[in-house]
């Protein structure tokens, strides 16, 4: 596998950190390439604005066509292409992270604002009668694998179907469907440390243990099965998916699951 | 009303920065304090790190605990104190912003990571047999009310109960009640405005005139009936909804909204 690690802490001694200098040794030791964007050592700047489209920035600022003409006319900043290649150099990509009010530091959410642009990750594709764009299974990262690994200070019962902070597999929902399956990527099921505020160390030795063990099975997991949007499942060009194709009672999020 | 707006797009002739001005004169015309923090405009800092939390950061960081010990020393760095003033100030606050990748843009999540600290926006209250803490529906924030006004690119039918991103209150939602509504602040329904980036003049107008309705009805309209923590919903510590407690068939996110 060609693995790229994208590091959402600020503390090298954290656990987030542990987890990735894991996957590091654990992928390395199995004769893997692995590259790794460690946001906070680089610096990445969070916030779009017309310095990221350089000679493409139009006045007034239009983000999405702006950031468009600047991806094809090679106007993006060089932070932005190299986060481009290195997806494209990938077969694997890695997000490590601790869920900061239910969703991801706002480095990493300006990682995904600034590197996935239009006509990159989005605006992709003809549309026509039986197709909208190549998007939600097809795309530009199509034939690649994503899994996100995530901390959680809070105890697991509060994020299980009946938990007050909602279902963990709906919270990440707009990350794994909407930011990563969006472009064409499969997405594996996630990695998620419970607890993360008050780990022991026998814990985090479990922890390590079912880590080493996800990351040495990645290429024999199965992803989510996340329906594809141009293959009948969806209306066009309404995209609401079809009536009948789910499970009895099945709302919500769950709805974009096949089976 | 004294409404705090925190304003999150680059580009001051958009259709955001349009709303944005929009809600403070109107806001003003009829006699409300309006104060505005354009994230952009200020260059906010999005990225969480220990200059954040000066003499109360330790080594290695804690970003929880940290954060806590320098909100209760007050070595908060200047604009993270001054946000959490203009909120305790505030009785209403409006969130103006863009759907980028289904989620805030990473300023706007910066201004929620820095600004929410703990002792401020969690780890407040005291846990006992009958209650876990102060937090959704109770908490610092308490007595205020928050409402998003969304722009988003797509079309509403892509985020109907059927539609392909998802619901738009499930997208939301971990905005909602995940970061709003825990520290104890009424969730207005939110103002969204779709087809975004090829809003006609025409539409734009019927859509400013629907924003002046809801501007000028905030005192009148209901919060979504959000469930409390510790009035009897919930079992603790485990923190499930007890059962029967929903509609028949309601699963997900929906769960957590009463009625």
């Amino acid at each position: 596998m060609k693995t790229l690690i994208v590091h959402a802490h600020p503390e090298p001694a954290s656990l987030n950190s542990a987890l990735k200098d894991l996957a590091v040794t654990t992928l390395e030791t199995a004769g893997h390439e692995v590259r790794v964007s460690d946001l906070y050592a680089m610096n990445w700047k969070p916030a779009v604005d017309a310095a990221d489209y350089g000679s493409a920035a139009s006045t007034p600022l239009r983000v999405a066509r702006d950031s468009g003409r600047a991806f094809e006319t090679g106007a993006l900043t060089p932070d932005v292409r190299a986060e481009q290649d290195k997806l494209l150099w990938a077969d694997t990509i890695i997000f490590q992270f601790p869920l900061w009010w239910y969703s991801m530091p706002a480095i990493l959410k300006g990682w995904v604002d600034r590197v996935f642009t239009y006509r990159f990750a989005y605006g992709v594709g003809e549309h026509s009668d039986t197709k909208y764009g190549e998007r939600y299974g097809e795309g530009t990262l199509a034939g690649r694998r994503a899994l996100l690994s995530v901390t959680i200070g809070g105890p697991e019962s509060s994020y299980g179907p009946r938990g007050i902070n909602g279902p963990i597999d709906d919270l990440l929902f707009p990350i794994q469907h909407g930011i990563l399956y969006y472009p064409g990527i499969q997405v594996l099921p996630p990695f998620v440390v419970y607890g993360a505020n008050r780990l022991t160390s026998d814990a985090y030795a479990d922890a390590a243990k079912a880590w080493e063990q996800r990351l040495l099975t990645l290429e024999s997991t199965d992803p989510i099965p996340f329906r594809p949007q141009n293959f009948g499942d969806y209306e066009l060009p309404s995209l609401q998916l079809k009536p009948g194709l789910e499970p009895a009672g099945r709302t919500g999020f769950g709805l974009h699951v096949r089976g």
